[in-house]
């Protein structure tokens, strides 16, 4: 799926809202095994109960990496799961010289087939190039973030324009708006009006509702633009709301409470 | 094996030469085939021949990852065949919000056992701080990088002082001399000693030896401490000296070269 596609989607759902699979062995509900099995079940039933109301779906990466060679079979056969009419975004986060980047765009757009895949802009153009030249796939470059850290080097009140802002600016004209996407923190939202002035057309992923506090009515009110312009995800605030035997409709609930809070905006 | 080690073991060999594992399938000499036992017999050869020189190993995980599971099964099998007696570096550039960061820092500190794994900077100390927390492991952080986009943020004028120096400033205030090391490229060795005044003590990793155009000499001639101080990778550079029978003597003599001139700086 590329943006055209997702934005079709998303008029039709009425929906922005993107699933996370940051999923645990330990965290998974009663009845599941604590193994990538169990995990690959409750990643499932995850989907099953939450595909009409998604209109994407993010895997973070590292949650499969830190099990090693099973765990990497769990995220390509989690990726198998995802649905057909879904965007789905690999959250790994990576970029390296050119030569190495090339590397990281053929995992995740060609073997793994994602739609788009996260990527970090400190080493710059050369870095990120190999990944737009992926031309009907969407690299998601991080902008601001939602951690603490952010203070560090990205809003660091020592440079003006901040960093973050210059990275935005310097970025959004490497790529057209069906290439690019940005990562915006939700816990952000007020700067988002602010963000808006720097690249009014490019799509933003927005982490960091639910569990980390950011607000869907709040990032929609500052970010959205006519044709949605924001994929909203939440990870924990979804797959972990219940633990019990009624995890499923749980997720679905917080799932159609942040899908309707994107509704209004659309 | 930690820093403590690593100063020791640079003492006992007269050298500071990381040897870089980008391996790639196509690439490899005549004689080996091309799928990932070829990769990993090739990996065991190019060890075999530059064990007594080299003082690291960096595997590039990127060049696994493209090829899916079995590239993954690859990168396990070529750090389990990594010298005990080596610094085995992750080069993975991974770095995301801190329970995510935990779960690269299990995948590699904890089931591959590397001894050091590299990191990007820019979402700040909460993404960094899972990392530090393994104490006998070292964290290397992206300060300069060696290739051309480096100017895009690093050392864009527009900063001062440039964002390279208040990373490497805030961040070697984070963690010890024994936990923390950076990436400097090769190709801006002349920068050395002003990031020497920034960074006297902390290691440092230098990519871009050869095949990107650095110079060993030119990098201990500005960059060695009293105890060395440096990891100088050549990766390209031996791996590919020779696609002949004699890939591997061309690639010793290759590694020889690097390890005789930071000798003579130690």
């Amino acid at each position: 799926m590329n943006i055209t596609g997702l934005v079709e989607h998303i008029g039709a759902k009425k929906s922005m809202l993107c699933v996370g699979l940051d999923t645990v062995a330990e965290k998974l509900p009663k009845g599941f095994e604590k193994n990538t099995a169990g995990m690959l079940a409750f990643n499932k039933e995850i989907v099953e109960a939450t595909k009409d109301l998604a209109v994407s779906y993010k895997i973070n990466t590292a949650f499969y990496e830190a099990l090693g060679l099973e765990g990497w079979d769990l995220l390509e056969k989690t990726r198998a799961i995802l649905p057909e009419d879904s965007f789905k975004i690999a959250d790994a986060k990576r970029g390296d010289i050119g030569n190495t980047s090339s590397m990281y765009a053929k995992a995740f757009f060609e073997r793994m087939d994602f739609d788009g895949l996260t990527v970090a802009p400190y080493m710059g153009s050369d870095s990120i190039q190999p990944f737009l030249d992926y031309t009907d796939k969407v690299t998601i470059v991080l902008g601001l973030t939602s951690n603490q850290g952010s203070v560090d080097f990205q809003t660091n009140p020592i440079y003006q324009p901040q960093l973050y802002k210059t990275v935005l600016q310097s970025i959004s004209t490497w790529g057209t708006t069906e290439q690019l996407m940005f990562v915006i923190g939700a816990t952000k939202a007020e700067m988002l009006s602010e963000i808006r002035g720097i690249i009014p057309r490019h799509f933003l992923l927005v982490p960091g509702v639910g569990a980390q506090g950011g607000s869907a009515d709040d990032v929609c009110r500052h970010g959205a633009t006519s044709n949605g312009g924001l994929l909203i995800n939440s990870s924990r605030g979804i797959l972990y709301a219940s633990s019990g035997s009624d995890f499923a409709e749980v997720a679905r609930s917080q799932a159609q409470k942040i899908a309707s809070a994107t509704a209004d905006f659309l």
